[in-house]
């Protein structure tokens, strides 16, 4: 377990999508915000083998804080409303190792 | 970083299924194990925050040592080839904290 992490930050991001009725993360710009966070770290140079990789989930189960997306191995939860929170979190949490307060539950 | 980990143990497995001829986890029993170790980690009481997380994963690019699963946040990656195995990672892993050296990759 002291094994140097084969992705230094590997985040999740929950993608269900309910069809019954009830809310999930994918009712509120999931896939969006995952393709943007993929896309955005890759034009950084961030994604590959001991940095960073950007992942689809299904249920976190954590759907009353939704949507939501959590870094390993770390274990760091966040909340997000649109692009520019998932920005802020590859800025300072991806790049800089600073958690960001005010979207973590 | 200290907090206490919102899942004591996040399994993910790599349920990706490539349908481009290439070899994928999908190909390879993902979901029949992805759906015995959440049956098994339920009938087994161990699901729950605070405790076990079974969960779904896009392709976690490590294609070559697939079938894949890694459990977060100790970021131990497995390799397995069938339910057995992932019964043997519940068993000792999840269940016991011990890691299982033959199918660690």
């Amino acid at each position: 377990m002291s094994d140097t992490p084969y992705f230094k930050h590997h985040v999740f991001f929950c993608m269900n999508k309910r069809d019954d009725g009830r809310d999930s993360c994918g009712a509120h710009g999931a896939e969006t915000a995952q393709k943007h966070a993929k896309k955005r770290c890759k034009e950084l140079g961030l994604n590959g083998h001991g940095k960073v990789r950007i992942n689809q989930a299904g249920c976190l189960d954590r759907c009353d804080d939704g949507p939501v997306l959590v870094v390993y191995p770390e274990g760091t939860w966040y909340t997000y409303v649109d692009t520019s929170d998932v920005d802020e979190i590859i800025d300072s949490h991806l790049v800089n190792g600073k958690v960001v307060e005010r979207l973590k539950i």
